[in-house]
């Protein structure tokens, strides 16, 4: 499960919402392959360390996923750096990466750290206007996926559609072009029947939303996900 | 010679100046690592490959450093795709080179392709300009290069001073936080005396502007570096 490579299914918490212990703990012992802490809005360090401890009793491997220079804190298994690829901004590609390699560089442990390169796509969304995107269309991200690939050797090229389900068709043909760089799904999945749809071309899918709307739900997903194989 | 890794001594040629034959023929059989085609003004598509069929005749490597997409041609050995990281406009970053993955992905050769992360350091050159720069102090520098051997698992990256000798104290330290990643030096190389003493620090050293002022200086710095060895 410490091998980022192999995982299939995960759950992302988000700081600023409010989870009881009961359900922290179906989540965390559903055989999901990890747990990411991350946000877009008003992620703080205080929201951060508390679900890092609450999780942390748990053998779950938990990511932080970095929103913000304040929130970082050690302790977590895997530091996940979002570059957001479809960003008109330079500073969402790589200058608030540059500041914090500049701040901390001296003693980050590299084999920690994750490069995501995102790609934001539902144009309603809260990430995709933060974060200052502009809406890729299909070859972009094809071309996208590529650069992840190819131009920066990124571990991860990630999909997000938050809050909305996306286009399966684009989904498969990403992972068409990829091969050492996993494909990484996050939007829109309430079910497990969405959770398996997409799980048949992304080589992981992200859970969210769901788990603050139909806990039940969100818990079946694993074993939709886990029973494809 | 073909493995980019061992290159200690490279020439660069501006498509945009004018080179004689028999000036060109001592270049290519000098010693030196391999020829860059690459300039910043004007550069043709005409230009290009006149300079490819001239230096194609020697069994050098040749390299096409990437300016703009209208000038890019097949027939190259490798081709050198600058990331300038301290440019202020994504456009440098990685816009350019997404278009030109868009265009031309599906037939694209990617072991053929070298991302030089480009650190532009003297702000009175026209690249600096073009390239919408902003001058980053040491530590914006060391955290650069770190970006680059970390994030983006860069082969290359490349201090480039344009026509002025840089600072030593700074690309001996950049080497410092450079392990897999190959430093080049460009800029101010006008005798062998100079190379040598950029040589002690970089990896690899680019030689420009003075085969267009001494030819026979310039030839000097392939022996002063391959000397040092």
């Amino acid at each position: 499960m410490y091998n980022v490579k192999t995982w299939e299914h995960v759950f992302k918490l988000d700081p600023n919402k409010e989870i009881s212990d009961q359900d922290l703990e179906k989540l965390c012992d559903s055989g999901t392959d990890a747990i990411i802490v991350g946000g877009t809005d008003d992620v703080t360090l205080d929201g951060v360390l508390d679900l890092l401890a609450r999780v942390r009793r748990y053998t779950v491997p938990v990511v932080l996923e970095i929103s913000n220079l304040d929130s970082i804190t050690p302790g977590f298994d895997f530091y996940f750096v979002p570059m957001v690829l479809n960003s008109n901004n330079k500073e969402w590609v790589m200058d608030l990466q540059h500041q914090a390699i500049r701040e901390y560089g001296d003693i980050m442990d590299w084999e920690e750290l994750f490069v995501e390169g995102y790609c934001i796509l539902n144009e309603d969304a809260k990430a995709f206007r933060h974060a200052e995107c502009n809406l890729p269309d299909h070859e972009d991200v094809i071309a996208y996926a590529r650069m992840a690939e190819h131009m920066f050797k990124l571990p991860i090229f990630y999909m997000e559609y938050s809050g909305t389900y996306g286009d399966e068709a684009l989904v498969e043909d990403v992972k068409q072009v990829l091969d050492e760089t996993r494909l990484f799904y996050g939007g829109g999945i309430t079910s497990p029947d969405e959770a398996k749809q997409m799980k048949a071309h992304a080589d992981c899918i992200i859970v969210g939303n769901v788990i603050y709307d139909n806990i039940k739900s969100a818990l079946k997903t694993v074993k939709a996900v886990k029973d494809n194989n």
